[in-house]
């Protein structure tokens, strides 16, 4: 194979030194074992990546290292082929005539973790109809908390997964890019997004070849759009997609992302159908600075909280608080959110390795949402942007 | 507005009744009230269409049928503009310096929620890097675990939300239809299944009129892909996509839906890069066969169950047990999968407005997988199926 795909996935090595840091941890707690059945957390400790449904999907990993990957009928080939684990271990069905924690439970009693053991909840969550014990039922003592320990984990990116990410800012960049060169009035937001979508993830695919895997449930491809956050609704975040046809004055806030490996960036950007109102102006230019504010502050040994407080300095200072929504930002990688958070209650030392999202927003009613979200990697004496889409309104507005 | 509108949407009354349904139960239980987390539950009761991350977010519904939304202040304006309840109450972000359980706390106490009360959950589950202390911790005693209760309830669909599945299967059809003519060899899965997306959603939208809304966390449109089951893989159910170039002698799985006011169909078919062979044509027509069993078999006032056992009566009497791998289908609506399950550990009666998937399967590893999915909804005396896709060998089968 290429060098390319070498530099590109996770490593087994990299996977098995996942698996030996969490059993050290294990260890140290005096644990038998921990119970994982978070889909993400499988995927980063094994490299198997799932669809989580109604049929229950675990990984145990006992205090020697053993790991067991326990899935249904429906997926022994799929995991057998694709979860570092050194056994599958397969049920037939759910729910069937015996319920899959019957299987579970001869499997936690061959790792031996089937007493003051960990695990990520208390049981397989009852997701899409599933119903069964918790672990704490089954086996007749509660599990010790461990999500910490993975988050925590997961906080710091390798060198591989940052590659992964700057890989994903790659086509991030280039959906954003078709998107805003296909806005315009008249246009639906389904009509751009899923044109620059459709171009952009066959472009990924076709540069990256046919050995590119998106492995994400967040995500199938290179993607674009805006989330409802257009006109009107833009000072609401988060709105779903409503199919708004695009006018001149309309302020947009974009979200642009692809999935590489499992790993997704994200990088948002601020676009007028202009020329901006000098009252469009004043906002962005002010959401500008305040991103400066926070790529600024964020350095390692500084608390999160730290850059939460710089920014809110500046919202201070020029009588922002009005328009204020949410705090500056998160953690990436596996997940599109992840801890810890650039937030006033999260004292969190800054660390290199972390990769954050830098998204101070306003926002404000009649006017529209302001907010750019760069995905930045924590260095040994600041951050490197990995994105590098124009922040600049001249470069962001969409002549009619 | 139109007629049409009117028979999409789900009406404020029909909400309104659901949680009077739930009321009833939590008076009937003796209990103070129900917090409920699950994004798909409070889309359910108040409409509100939302998408769940690290900040929490929660409907709490009394004894007296008084409803209070909790949510980010990111979230306020868009909950109060949709979710129908009597009161809003909204903490700053998550983490902050006080952590959103507290304000969740003084809505409990507002409602008077405190002491045996019931939750879907015990806390708000830790995802996204979410981190806070379980209800039990909260209020110092365990929630009545009430998922039961709602699962139930969702399972019986009204004419308004059997109206919205309907209009799904038509725009899934549509997906599904273009999917169909521009599969052939030499292209990509990524290509066909991204046009046939992108020409759906545009179509869906133009159709139904700017009133459409998807509100699904599941699709963002109308869809038909392949979901990896090509060629080699699809003997692998649930495979993630893997950008496969399709080949002469491919058995193709495809799955489609579309989203519409949330609710979700399901469409998949076995389709053959032909001519089918002799092998191929044999599984082809067990597997119409099997589902023609599980098609006959539901009906009103007969267990899950014994659809299954009709089922695996037919891979009996044929021998191809070698080929199993998982259940007949499962119910749908505001999820893709959803409660109960028809198979042999299920033994919810059948009722009329339940909506089952209809998808005995056959996999047979070097030949391919071979499954057709149908929405079916149940009638007083046996179903009619909302898909209405060709299910022959001759329709199915792509002539190179």
């Amino acid at each position: 194979m290429s060098v390319r795909t070498i530099s590109l996935k996770i490593s087994d090595a990299e996977h098995i030194e996942r698996c030996e840091k969490l059993t050290h941890k294990i260890q140290q707690a005096g644990l038998s074992g921990v119970v994982l059945f978070d889909g993400d957390y499988i995927k980063y400790y094994t490299g198997f990546a799932f669809i989580p449904t109604e049929r229950p999907m675990a990984l145990v990993l006992n205090n020697k290292g053993q790991r067991g990957m326990f899935v249904p009928r429906l997926e022994r080939e799929h995991a057998q082929a694709n979860a570092l684990v050194d056994a599958v271990a397969d049920y037939p069905e759910y729910p069937s005539k015996e319920h899959p924690t019957v299987a579970l439970n001869r499997l936690l009693h061959e790792l031996g973790v089937t007493q003051n053991y960990g695990a990520d909840s208390d049981g397989y969550p009852w997701i899409f109809g599933y119903r069964g014990p918790s672990l704490s039922e089954m086996t007749g003592s509660a599990p010790h908390p461990v999500r910490a320990w993975v988050e925590d984990q997961m906080a710091i990116k390798s060198a591989a997964e940052i590659n992964l990410l700057r890989e994903s800012c790659v086509w991030a960049n280039l959906a954003h890019v078709l998107l805003q060169r296909y806005t315009r009035p008249g246009l639906t937001e389904t009509d751009v997004s899923d044109r620059a979508r459709l171009e952009a993830t066959r472009a990924m695919a076709d540069a990256i070849g046919p050995i590119w895997r998106g492995q994400s449930s967040y995500y199938g491809g290179a993607m674009a759009g805006y989330r409802g956050q257009i006109g009107r609704n833009a000072a609401i975040p988060h709105a779903l997609a409503n199919n708004i046809t695009f006018q001149v004055g309309d302020v947009l806030v974009t979200g642009a992302s692809a999935p590489v490996w499992g790993y997704v960036s994200e990088l948002e950007r601020t676009m007028v159908i202009g020329p901006a109102s000098d009252d469009q102006k004043v906002m962005f230019d002010h959401m500008v600075a305040l991103q400066d504010t926070a790529l600024e502050a964020i350095k390692p040994g500084v608390p999160c909280s730290a850059v939460d407080e710089a920014v809110r300095a500046y919202y201070d200072k020029h009588d922002l608080w009005p328009y204020w929504k949410h705090h500056v930002g998160h953690c990436i990688g596996l997940r599109y959110h992840e801890g810890p958070f650039l937030d006033i209650g999260d004292h969190t030392v800054i660390q290199p390795g972390m990769v954050f999202t830098v998204e101070p927003g306003l926002y404000k009613a009649g006017l529209g949402g302001f907010r750019h979200s760069d995905t930045v990697v924590v260095t040994d004496d600041g951050v490197e942007s990995l994105t590098y889409y124009p922040r600049d309104l001249e470069s962001l507005t969409i002549l009619a």
